[in-house]
């Protein structure tokens, strides 16, 4: 069976820095190709994207993941230099290690098997992989998306190899995420000299009582997959740096994360009518990140608690928390999304390590995943 | 008599920016030293002070001012260029021309003709003058009132030659100042990621309803001589950039405009008791400005009332509004003090100028002042 922890450090090898593959995509390739799955190369902009396919029938499994890694901080504060992974009591270190190259190190391991044990096995297996998931995300998986899209080429399981677990490989699985709003607000006043208060419009005063009002609002109670719907100021900014004048305007930065219970339109409308209600002078640009979305049954689901059952005796946590992922993209076309991989306790930070044992349990949870649906 | 304007234009040919003097009070000097002044140079690091007395009795008439002047900014968007006063329609333009070398030369004008016209005057005549009024005032004003104070020198009447008139020369006194109060705030959170919102706490979402009652709180209702007192954000600063991330600390600067119904003892407790009450967890660093002081009646305001009314023909008002100014730095050792002086239209501005009638007014009334007081 190929050694995932060489396939690991061949991949944490390459410093693909978001946007970069730095030939991520040409390695995997020359694993998945002499099984059978065909390539097609998504390059838009700065961003390589590769969908790569084993079969043509349904349902198709797809693996889902990026080969882009965040930048490594300060690289001589590392214990080993972050791209020359390092074996170390069981552990991997180097940038990617965790999220995710591990994860597509076992997907190739546990595809190469399943394929060579069951050849004729039912389905098409896929591989959606991208070069920016921890940058601005433009070009990569919705993109590959919007492509499949109009082709009417549907993914019906998706495995996402985010790093969702905790200490255990498999004790978390995430099957959704909540939605993301950011709200780019601006108030404006009057700007003026402290001393004559008539004459100005203190656009800090004019927000405080809205903004109170929007930080105790309960925006839902959640729901049996969900946390209620939070809301946070993320910055905010205003004054001239001298002591004695009174800013003209006021910029705050929000975001909501947000159930299944609440949509961005209820959420901007909702927003706007606090903001006029307190009379204020404002101007709000929206970006929205992604709506909730959750694979709360199903095949996929039970495929996955039962193969880690099995494989680490762990009963899987099925979990919404935490930031978006790509999933976002993939669960609006009909899909069955889960994410699934190893350890997140490192992740982004110095001296981001995986756990061998952790890698290897993912490879027979994965294995024994593409069994269930595809045999 | 001595002319205004050129005594004008001499003093503003010299570039005295804070806190430079650039020979403007040995200027000045040349003018008192005949008429029987005595000079005292006091030098405290980078500001020239001079104390400049006429006679020994009481009671003791002091002419207060500053020869330093605010930056010209872009020099070349002025009309003429800011140290070379030019004349036009009958106006001088200049920086310092308003703010406060024109009043400096009818000081001296109407000085010299008193002493002329009445050699034997009561009481004694004294000069007051700094280099440092715009800038830090550390090394100003307040070190000259000390020295005097250790010597049990005091000062009865005095004039602070500050712009105080909006249109014609005298239409209004300042007879008082507000205090000011500066607090810089810090309110301290927990920094962590949006999606995790169990894990932080957002000091912006905690420090909201303080500062909305802060905002909204009436501190007094003021008096007959002073406005209520004012609270204004000037400055609010959270975030670190990143839109996912929930700052761990805001800062806040704040300013208050206080009248004689209030002290900075009181306004600190105020503030303290509101932000405790939210239980925040923060640090204040308070700057004490100066505490408001009135000079609501007596011979100096009865004296320049009817100065202005019999050279000018106007009603004078009586006002505390406005900026601080050296006053409250001599209003505290018992002196009767008022500002008096041009028009502060172009003040601190481009193109700042004065009108040259307007100091030939100024020069009578200074004059009727000192005839009013000490004869």
């Amino acid at each position: 069976m190929r050694d995932v922890t060489q396939t690991t450090i061949d991949l944490v090898s390459r410093p693909s820095v978001t946007p970069k593959d730095e030939g991520c995509q040409d390695y995997m390739s020359a694993i998945l190709g002499p099984l059978g799955f065909e390539r097609e190369n998504l390059v838009f902009h700065d961003t390589t994207n590769m969908w790569s396919r084993r079969g043509t029938k349904a349902p198709l499994f797809c693996f889902a993941g990026h080969t882009d890694v965040v930048p490594t901080g300060p690289s001589n504060k590392w214990k080993y230099p972050p791209f020359e992974p390092t074996i170390e009591d069981g552990f991997i270190y180097g940038r990617g290690t965790a999220d995710m190259k591990g994860s597509l190190a076992a997907m190739l391991c546990a595809t190469e098997q399943f394929v060579k044990d069951y050849p004729q096995h039912k389905g098409s297996i896929a591989y959606l992989i991208t070069s920016d998931e921890e940058g601005p995300f433009i070009n990569g998986t919705t993109r590959v998306i919007d492509t499949l899209e109009e082709r009417n080429e549907k993914i019906d399981y998706c495995i996402v190899g985010e790093p969702s677990s905790t200490e255990r490989t498999g004790d978390v699985i995430k099957n959704g995420r909540r939605g993301s709003l950011t709200g780019d607000l601006q108030v404006k006043g009057i700007q003026g000299h402290v001393a004559y208060p008539h004459l100005v419009k203190n656009p800090i005063h004019a927000i405080a009582p809205a903004l109170a009002e929007l930080a105790r609002t309960q925006w839902d109670t959640g729901n049996d997959y969900f946390p209620p719907t939070s809301f946070q100021v993320s910055n905010i900014h205003a004054g001239t740096g001298a002591g004695n004048v009174v800013p003209g305007t006021i910029d705050v930065c929000f975001n909501f994360r947000f159930s299944t219970e609440l949509s961005n339109e209820i959420l901007i409308a909702k927003v706007e009518e606090i903001l006029a209600r307190h009379e204020l002078d404002f101007h709000i640009d929206w970006t929205f990140n992604g709506q909730p979305f959750l694979t709360d049954s199903g095949t996929l689901v039970e495929a996955a608690v039962e193969s880690i059952k099995s494989v680490s005796g762990i009963d899987a946590e099925l979990s919404t928390a935490g930031g978006t992922s790509d999933g976002r993209f993939i669960a609006p076309t009909g899909a069955q999304v889960i994410e699934l991989g190893p350890e997140n306790a490192t992740i982004h930070k110095l001296d981001e390590k995986v756990k061998i044992s952790n890698l290897e349990s993912l490879v027979s949870i994965y294995y024994e995943i593409l069994k269930k649906c595809l045999t």
